[in-house]
């Protein structure tokens, strides 16, 4: 099941464990990520780094593109890019990623980062990416 | 100097320290910072993650637009978009910043990561990111 | 009124009238742009060039922020990034940009691209751009 | 021979003649693309559009990967990115693509585009895209 492989696969991200991120929900062509907080994670100015939000982002837009691919493939960023939006800090971060078109060599996903603060929601990125579908190199995830 | 503002913030930078990124060079418009591999950062396949070296990037990419500003000036990462062009493996990793475009609002950078292996470098990122002067809030870096 | 001084530029604008665009709609933070194909701005298979494609989605993005700026302000495009998601031919194109955050000297805008085919709509394009506020250079569109 | 290739597609890009776009230059991974400046193709201010200088810098980056393909390939734009570094006017204007990754299925390219004012160039923009090799289709250019 497409779920399960994408779970077994979030599970081996190794980054996501060390900056304390959980997959959430995971639907044909629709993941979300979530993370807290973290002061080891900041920026200069105490807000997490940019790079770590799009750790997130491109992490929900991969593991999107995953869902929908064949059981013998696995998943590869090319490229992304991402808008910052609003200082990223609040009690919980909220990476949902989604493929915005499918295709057998492609997909582009487009994702948003959401800040939850007094337990209301903030747009506080966006992010386009192109995912690959690699093919025979014996990987699977 | 400008040098010296660039150190002290990226001292600032929790996140450098956590995933043991170095500020190696600061010259006018130019920033370098590396980092060595680290299991704790990786993906799936065992390659460091896609946002992780955007988030080395993306600090040279605004480093290198900071050490170009006024004293009382922060900055601000707007945007950025990356390319991997190659797995993330090697004994050391390398983001060179540059401003190819200076100015009073808005500095557009861009920036290199080359993994070290052997001894020898491969391109495996480029980054184009534009960066916002910030000032009159308080704060600069 | 805004939309008045979108549709006085948009008038300014000669590429539009070379490439047959036209504004099809303004409201606060939004703007679509039609075209009909042209065999004069295709690229080798016949198609629309994308560069043309990302011609009306830079200025639907751009007049989309342009809406909500203050009467003296100018709008400049700083970057874009855009997706080709599918081949452009169709009866007719429409981009349709929007402003995703607001602010007194940058807005990050969308916008996607539509081709119409046998009466219905097919997404052939997205875009993300962030445009500046440009006050004070005796420019107001 | 690929140069001849490269010609023979850009002669088959009707919105290149209608632009005025001319093919400079052609080597391995490399490709230069001129246009003079054109009234017809402005925007608001009476510069060039970006979506003009976007559609020249688009066909430097993919011919410059079209040149490093097999005889039975096609090059397809997946994606660009496009920064604005300053106003599109002068006597003339230089797209160089080049290929910065070439690839089995995927070639990423960076190009420049410079204006020529009173003889010497200045920079006015910068792209990086991702184009797809695309065989099989029975399409060649």
């Amino acid at each position: 099941m497409a779920a399960d492989r994408v779970r077994a696969s979030f599970a081996k991200q190794r980054v996501m464990t060390t900056i304390g991120a959980t997959l959430e929900r995971v639907e044909p062509g629709e993941v979300t990520i979530a993370m807290p907080p973290n002061p080891a994670l900041t920026q200069q100015h105490g807000y997490l780094h940019a790079g770590i939000i799009a750790t997130i982002a491109d992490s929900a837009c991969g593991y999107a593109a995953l869902s929908l691919m064949p059981d013998d493939a696995a998943v590869l960023s090319i490229e992304f890019k991402t808008n910052m939006l609003a200082r990223a800090e609040g009690e919980r971060f909220i990476a949902r990623g989604r493929v915005i078109k499918p295709g057998r060599t492609i997909m582009v996903c487009d994702a948003t980062v959401h800040a939850v603060r007094d337990g209301s929601e903030k747009l506080i990125a966006t992010m386009t990416g192109t995912m690959m579908v690699v093919q025979g190199r014996g990987i699977s995830d």
